[in-house]
């Protein structure tokens, strides 16, 4: 969820010598291989189309084919029907991590934050999370492989994530 | 979730003087109350068709009129529907706690405590857990005010649960 802290667990895992994958950048690989002109609102109505055209877990495909090595972190979930597609491939090499911090504390996380996304009030931010739970991320969350709760300070964070990718 | 620790959670909070109001015994006291007599299945029926007659936060309104103290848990909710109408009620004095565990500890939690309904099989599980998410329990979770990961021993679970009612 937005605010929780998944790129700084990301953070980490690259220093740990993980790569990224970032179902957000496939998306965007295939607008330049199209020679569309898009600004970002279009991507996202690109993926939306592709999806349609195509069937829902056209990005999870796709992504699925940039993943060469062991050690790789797939960045943009979006719900549980992605999830099965990349089960399905990776069985029991894919570890969920679900990174937990509370509505209040991701509010404030976000506004003191100030990107250019940050939300206007409370209930802008309550919507956003609508959105993202829209495609059933609550589910992927609830049974997450781990979890890490994300309440405490950044290094209390970092200290967690990095044993937890130790262990795995 | 099943074997995630919720009714060691509830132990904790009795011992320190909460009260619990469960929504199961909600339906079974209308099941009484009408002079129907049913056995567990079928309090399951008439709690559905109460449901289909009413509307969908039927036991959640009815379990509302229950909860007369301020220190008290609520035992039982399905998903984000319910939620709301208690949020309605009862604004910000109501604190949502989810208690975590991954899928793998929780089954194996359930084959050793080995009670009558014990998953016969890691398919069985993974079907109960998908009911258990029908109703959007998964957003209660992804949302909730707390979470309490337990991974570990019931000890120091017992310690989180303890730590965190303080704080409430």
């Amino acid at each position: 969820m937005p605010g929780s802290g998944k790129e700084e667990f990301i953070r980490v895992a690259k220093e740990k010598g993980y790569s990224v994958v970032r179902m957000g950048d496939v998306v965007r690989e295939w607008v330049k291989k199209k020679e569309l002109d898009m600004d970002d609102g279009s991507v996202g109505g690109f993926a939306h189309s592709e999806r349609e055209k195509h069937h829902y877990g056209i990005w999870a495909e796709r992504t699925l084919k940039k993943i060469q090595v062991q050690k790789t972190i797939i960045d943009g979930l979006r719900g549980d029907e992605e999830l099965e597609i990349f089960r399905k491939k990776l069985g029991h090499d894919l570890v969920v991590v679900a990174v937990y911090a509370s509505p209040k504390t991701r509010y404030n996380r976000l506004v003191a934050r100030a990107r250019q996304d940050a939300p206007g009030s409370y209930t802008e931010f309550k919507e956003r999370d609508r959105r993202e739970l829209r495609w059933g991320l609550g589910e992927v969350i609830a049974l997450a492989d781990h979890t890490i709760v994300n309440e405490g300070s950044l290094e209390e964070f970092r200290v967690k994530a990095d044993r937890l990718l130790e262990d795995l």
